[in-house]
């Protein structure tokens, strides 16, 4: 039986990865369902709805304009109606919105073996440390959720531009199954069988972005950019090992890991921002109005959470860059004090 | 007994390093004797010899002008009684030189327990594949030889920016003394129980710089470098686990590896004449001839004999990358094959 598909989410990176599901559940008609919902926070735009501008011109002209989507991405503004029947249920949108989303779906009743899979960047934190946006889509829904990242700025994959993409799953069918869906020529799909670690790579690589960023508004070389990232990329390791299980050390080889963190670190929007909160000694607050048009920076908040983990485990010492990150950030202490290590 | 150093070379990146070890020489009496011997290829500059520029005035003024060397630094102008009695000597200087001068250093005869280290970055290569520097060094003289190698720009390394550096070898005595020779504040020394695959990284990285190179002539976006710096990364790995015993997967996260290439493929001159390259459609030697005064690209060159390798064993096909960046560079092939896996 063919699997039917649902993409929670219409944003930038929704949009565009749309575009690669869209072909290939077309190209498989085997193995995937040929129409796509697409599950659109409903807006109107120069007075249309967006859905209906979507399924008539088939471009997402808020979120991914001069792209076309393919005829079989269906926008549905509803989200039970999207995800009624899905097989495949794919999130990517702010994770904000799950709390309110996860519910209503595990209401509304699953497919036997629905299989989930967030591309949604970042973590969340509760009082026992970090969250990761997949555990709380495998326990809301009961289901098996994979995870697909790496250096996927998402214009340059609308674009067609080549690049690597990372998928970690923890059932290897499941990654067999998503591998096809996601995969293309452009967009080359490598399973890692470590979920949390992928997932990690993802959230992480932002606090070491703004260390990069220290070092571009200080004006330092490449020696000493390089070093940052490279010790950055050392206290993600070691971070994932010290506090996940099952983490393994190919993932920080793939795409999720160094290439994003190398993306990151030379584009990005953490990386700017702190650069400029080097160079204009603003808050970041303020920086996030100015620069962001008041979108939060995910590099600081992941950077002041982590910190307060490391706090509570007394691991401060062993994890220097991202301590130093922190206390230029939200201490006050001088941004030279990036490359002072014990 | 304190150890007596002789530094063999006298350019850009020995006099940097020069500046380091003479410090630390000065403050460990007990391990090192104080005075250091650098051999200096003699020449004229503005009519004085420039070792006698460098015993008065302390500064190389032709390699490294605008910083101080230590005064305990003493250029020596025959290499013979520069070495006489060194018990660590320090190669860093092209290696074509070592051919000749191997034989007479053995031949004066070395203190027992002798140490080498080689700075030099780059491969020979002869009838039965590649050549290691420091295996050069290792059967002329018949002694242990480490390496040195890493995120270390020169003048970066001059000017006291923070930086690493990864210290190979096989004899952890002799890593224990070297660490105390080179490492410094902000100049962080690791030490890799792994010579061989330090020393391959600091060649090889300069093949994927001509294919990051390339990228940049193609105004691919970041997304895409990053993914070539990845796979390149993975085929170095690759490599030296093929042709070499002993390596160790750690080594490419230490800054001889991830690091080292990073800043290779952002700046450095492979990254830059291949990225002419692309976008001038002129050949190497006249690359070469104006944008580096005729001096010869490291990148090229390995990605040739890489080539001839790969091509020797059949093993084209296992080296996507590496044999993309081969047929773009020497057979004609269209810059944006590049991108091009099976």
């Amino acid at each position: 039986m063919p699997k039917k598909v649902c993409l929670v989410g219409s944003g930038n990176w929704g949009s565009a990865i749309a575009r690669i599901i869209g072909e290939n559940a077309a190209r498989l008609p085997e193995v995937f369902d040929k129409d796509i919902n697409m599950w659109v926070f409903e807006e109107e735009v120069n007075g249309r709805k967006l859905t209906e501008i979507i399924n008539t011109d088939h471009e997402n002209v808020k979120y991914l304009p001069g792209y076309k989507l393919p005829e079989n991405i269906i926008a549905v503004p509803d989200l039970l109606t999207a995800v009624k029947g899905a097989d495949i249920l794919i999130f990517c949108l702010p994770h904000q919105f799950l709390g309110r989303m996860l519910p209503s779906i595990k209401q509304q009743g699953l497919q036997p073996d629905t299989m989930a899979v967030s591309l949604i960047k970042g973590i969340d934190f509760d009082e026992n440390g970090v969250v990761l946006v997949s555990d709380i889509i495998r326990k809301a829904l009961d289901v098996d959720c994979s995870v697909l990242m790496g250096a996927n700025v998402a214009n340059e994959v609308a674009a067609g531009d080549f690049c690597e993409s990372t998928l970690g799953c923890s059932d290897l069918r499941h990654g067999a199954v998503l591998r096809d869906l996601f995969n293309a020529p452009n967009f080359r799909v490598d399973v890692a069988l470590d979920p949390h670690g992928v997932e990690l790579c993802g959230a992480l690589k932002n606090v070491v972005a703004i260390g990069a960023g220290f070092c571009d508004g200080l004006k330092y070389g490449g020696n000493t950019k390089a070093a940052i990232i490279r010790i950055g990329l050392d206290e993600m390791k070691k971070f994932c090992f010290k506090y996940f299980d099952g983490i393994k050390e190919d993932t920080f080889f793939e795409s999720c890991g160094v290439a994003d963190l190398i993306t990151t670190c030379f584009g990005g929007r953490n990386r700017k921002c702190a650069e400029a909160f080097v160079q204009t000694g603003k808050s970041w607050d303020e920086l996030e109005q100015t620069m962001l048009n008041g979108q939060k920076l995910q590099g600081t908040l992941a950077a002041k959470e982590v910190h307060d983990i490391l706090k509570a485990h007394k691991s401060e010492d062993q994890f220097p860059l991202f301590t130093n990150i922190y206390r230029i950030a939200y201490e006050g202490a001088d941004p030279k004090t990036i490359t002072q290590f014990p």
